[in-house]
């Protein structure tokens, strides 16, 4: 089957009639709904399907071993994303399998399709958590009490879905098993329309993170509080957000965004007691932290100008990803010149570089759009993606 | 049974653990538990309760009938609210009916104590909904068609807790029962904090009103989303929140307040693709909607020069109110020369007073502090309220 019938298959579930695309998340009866569709389309290409200690579920051609050759990505969400970003990584995977097998193709080492648990963040904040607990790089027990938007915690979410939250945390077994990691994602920027390609190979990921911005003032009463008897963190949120966008202006090719604020207690006539706000800001070959530092800077003068606190927590930090020079050689051979691509765009292939050899193919977006419903990749482009990754795995395991 | 021990009858219903405070909305199973609890209390002191075709609660002593002498104020909070507003005018009134029958006083006109509806718009967005609808003063099929944050419909909520929508509207006959009207409400500033009284008499209630600002960009991503490419809604929606400010820092006593936002979809790593934003402004004799006007226009140049488009909606919008001058004299006779205090909060009170001869008393609040979990009043001050409204009661209605 199609990398693109595949994805229309899932095309139902999991929409967001609110917002618009898709919300699926960590954990939640959607994402359920997903695994199982995952667990069966492996199946019927006679895949053994198992799920890890930290709730990524692996599908193995062939026993799991070491030097395993693996591909995937996830099938989690934004609120109110598109179709392609994740999802297609995993049916280019399940079609490219599906290709090898119909050619006769006997891999040579182990393969395996992988989607990994909560990419995007989007329920608990914490982005790539299920490749960050694999490989360590998140505390278990500090992923454990994260909570959602409705205060229910990693542990408690992950308990009610049928996982074992205890077991979570670095997974030495199931990382020794990767002999190399490619991930097929579609591109989320303006970087292959213009390229007259519809793939290319990752080069970098350009260093991000995401800081939690809280202020704190007195909730009062709108109409009956003088603006003099104020302390409205509502006033050095919105100097936070203006600050983001002209620090990042100052910085080459810097990206500050501010997308999830939420007052507390949120009513029309009451002046807000808390603001938090959610700060996502990546510097190419620069110095993100530096740049937050800025933003904070400005924010905390606005904060103590309106009397009111504000703390600074850094929910995730991911230092520039430059993927092994030697796999991109061996992507480059197989795929014959195809563009070379950095991008501002986090994944879980960037998590795993830091601990086994990671690469990347995209495909072209036209819209030039991601994290929303327009995103899009043409049914031709789905195609070829799939056609290349099943090239590459051909290669690498063959 | 004084007022405060009535009003601590209900301290556990409807508390609010995430916010703080309370959150009682109407139509909710909060709201339904308090008019039961209403009800029952009126019962106990002899009061026949009828519901009105809004929703309103009336607890009758003697026939409803014209010229009728009417007190009371509602059960409902802004999210997140403190125990008085609303909840200390309904205890009050109970409590002064029910020491006029221990004096055996024999009222000379039919007197009643109301409970309106939906007074801080906390669930539907108009505030003083069900005066607003009793009076005729707000469309019925516009209230109907109000959504709470869930998009449930006003129409809808009023179903569930059992009403029938397509009776709401102006209600001519249960208004032209209303001889006089009077409510006691919590003092909401710091108005009373220094006057050395613990009850005052209201005088005006200021111009005020409530407008939506949506702004609508383009979702995406936001790593991969150059500064150069974003049409991101929450810059200009900053820009509005911080115009609120300088701009009615620039008019006398002016207030305007951005206590609720709301992007859409709301990712850390998304550019939001709509905002939507709202200004609580008010104006003490002077032009509100000129206030508005110059902060949506420095709201809309901000749109502009981010490729963003803006609506804005006035959601409700009340004039000046001075109540009548001959119910004031009365009040002032009983009470001796309490002081006379005008408020920026808006009360159902101000919405009876274009129909009916309508006035306020104000308790004391020592922390200046309301909608706010910190708003409060003491045990001795709340009695003493409800003692001069019995005095009240028993002049206007001897």
């Amino acid at each position: 089957m199609t990398a693109s019938r595949l994805l229309a298959g899932i095309g139902d579930v999991g929409r967001d009639r609110g917002r618009g695309g898709y919300s699926r998340h960590a954990f939640d009866p959607v994402e359920g709904e997903l695994r199982t569709w995952f667990a069966e389309q492996a199946g019927r290409r006679g895949l053994d399907v198992e799920t890890d200690r930290n709730g990524n579920l692996w599908a193995w051609w062939g026993a799991p071993g070491p030097d395993a050759v693996v591909t995937g990505s996830h099938l989690d969400s934004v609120p109110g994303g598109g179709a392609f970003d994740g999802p297609l990584g995993v049916v280019s995977a399940l079609s490219a399998v599906e290709a090898l097998r119909d050619k006769g193709f006997q891999p040579g080492k182990p393969l395996a399709v992988v989607v990994f648990a909560e990419e995007e963040g989007g329920r608990f904040g914490v982005p790539c958590l299920g490749s960050r607990l694999l490989t360590g790089s998140l505390d278990a027990d500090r992923a454990r009490a994260l909570r959602d938007p409705d205060g229910v915690t990693l542990a408690e979410a992950a308990k009610r879905a049928g996982h074992d939250p205890e077991r979570f945390g670095a997974d030495q077994e199931a990382l020794a098993r990767i002999g190399k990691f490619v991930e097929l994602h579609v591109e989320q920027g303006r970087g292959l329309i213009d390229l007259g390609s519809p793939v290319a190979v990752g080069s970098t990921v350009i260093e991000h993170g995401r800081w939690r911005f809280s202020f704190t003032g007195q909730g009062n009463h709108a109409g009956a509080t003088l603006l003099g008897d104020r302390r409205d963190p509502m006033v050095p949120a919105a100097a936070a957000v203006a600050a983001a966008r002209w620090v990042a202006a100052g910085v080459d090719d810097a990206r500050a965004t501010v997308g999830r604020l939420v007052p507390t207690p949120g009513g029309t006539n009451v002046i807000a007691s808390t603001v938090d706000l959610w700060l996502d800001a990546r510097v190419p070959g620069g110095d993100t932290r530096g740049l937050v530092d800025e933003i904070a800077g400005a924010a905390r003068r606005a904060a103590e100008e309106e009397g009111c606190a504000l703390t600074v927590t850094e929910e995730s930090y991911s230092d520039t990803v430059r993927f092994d020079p030697a796999l991109r050689d061996e992507l480059d051979a197989v795929l014959g010149g195809v563009p070379a691509l950095p991008t501002g765009a986090g994944h879980d292939a960037a998590i795993l570089a830091g601990q086994v050899p990671a690469g990347m193919l995209y495909v072209r977006n036209p819209t030039g759009i991601s994290h929303a419903p327009e995103e899009f990749a043409e049914e031709s482009d789905v195609d070829e993606g799939a056609r290349a990754l099943s090239d590459v795995l051909a290669r690498l395991a063959g």
